[in-house]
């Protein structure tokens, strides 16, 4: 039996920390939303950069840049945060580099476990899917929004962890998988409308960025897995057949 | 209007921090809930310690020590963290020097406050009707467990948010207020039933510790409210009294 946990933000993530864990990001709205949506459309790689100095580097260098903060597309970026800005006729193919308010940092500060890999409502079942056959302890990590724990990514980590927890692989004994199990038993119904209570989907709705709730509210539309590798998020086909 | 939050461990206490707020300190399991019986049992004050180093000092200066660490009482305590050791005969009229695991360093925390009271499920209606008359920001801050989320703390913030938002003083725009709201609302039908869930309930029974846990659960058996002033915990009326 392997054991699943859940930390609401990247503030308490030392107390969850365990190298042989695979840990799922979670940025809903809209980090991990737009990444799972990159592979999805074909980028071959993806730089996850933290600071506002890498994403400028990355920039110099060439590379396509996504890059926003707080909801806002920084001046020196190709585009910002948006899962439809992630088009197949813009990255198919490319490497491109990209950095947000919080889901960027989530990832750099997983990078020393045994796997991170990128979840979303979207590509839900496959990301759970692929747990179950992995023999590993599992810990969702949500991005928060600025250190604070945010309900989108709780509910997915709620979501995921119902999936887990069903079949016989997994136990746990985290009170915020407790949590977030039953804050997913009362969204589940209608996720958009729960959906509604999130604070940062009033924050997207002033900046007339909310277009993407219900895309990134739906589940199961893809089956792929982006998975950090040295450093790069590729897709995990990629992942197994290469190394 | 007042803004009602809530902060779910510690570790996240900077990024609620404001100065103009009342905190409401809340380790149900169960340092708040003991702190609360001492002074329905007639305590004068209440010294809460961090470390175990001031524990000791004010034990060798001869003040009454109540002390645990990860739920056992420590060896030079006179007496550890279960509510049932605060009895009148032991504590009615003295000052008594508290350190627990999680408790007494979220008080320290929050004591630039513009106001530090202590809250439990016993003394829930006391604290919210009182809050109500106060109109200011109310920050309720749970104590966790070793810096993770629980479960008991987060049900209390939930059902005193509840009382505060019904009120037309309170808003929010919180996400942690409506995850304990809803919480909260699926909890309190049988609260007893529902706390089988959290981890330090199961804790505490491997420890024998979990008689007390009816009684930590049981809602409004006092109006005593213990408030900060100068370093001491006192009670309310004796506060409003004296200074």
């Amino acid at each position: 039996m392997n054991k699943v946990e859940i930390c609401f933000t990247p503030e308490l993530y030392r107390f969850y920390h365990q190298k042989d864990a695979i840990v799922v990001i979670a940025d809903i709205l809209r980090a991990t939303s737009a990444i799972v949506t990159a592979f999805e459309n074909g980028v071959e790689k993806l730089i996850p950069v933290a600071t506002l100095e890498e994403a400028m580097n990355c920039k110099n260098k060439g590379l396509l840049l996504a890059a926003e903060r707080n909801g806002v597309v920084l001046d020196f970026a190709d585009f910002g945060n948006s899962p439809f800005n992630f088009t197949r006729e813009r990255i198919a193919g490319k490497t491109i580099a990209y950095s947000t308010t919080n889901g960027t940092n989530a990832i750099q500060m997983a990078k020393d476990s045994y796997r991170v890999v990128i979840g979303a409502f979207i590509n839900l079942s496959a990301i759970a899917n692929w747990l179950m056959d992995q023999k590993r302890d599992v810990l969702i990590f949500c991005s928060g929004w600025k250190g604070k724990f945010n309900l989108e990514d709780s509910l997915f980590a709620g979501a995921l962890a119902e999936q887990l927890l069903e079949s016989t692989h997994f136990h746990t004994d985290c009170d915020s998988v407790q949590a977030s199990l039953d804050l997913w038993s009362l969204a589940k119904t209608d996720l958009l409308a729960y959906i509604e209570k999130a604070a940062h989907r009033h924050r997207l709705k002033k900046l007339g960025l909310d277009d993407i709730l219900e895309y990134c509210h739906t589940i199961n539309t893809t089956d792929k897995i982006p998975v950090l590798k040295d450093g790069f998020l590729v897709e995990l086909s990629t992942f197994t057949k290469v190394f």
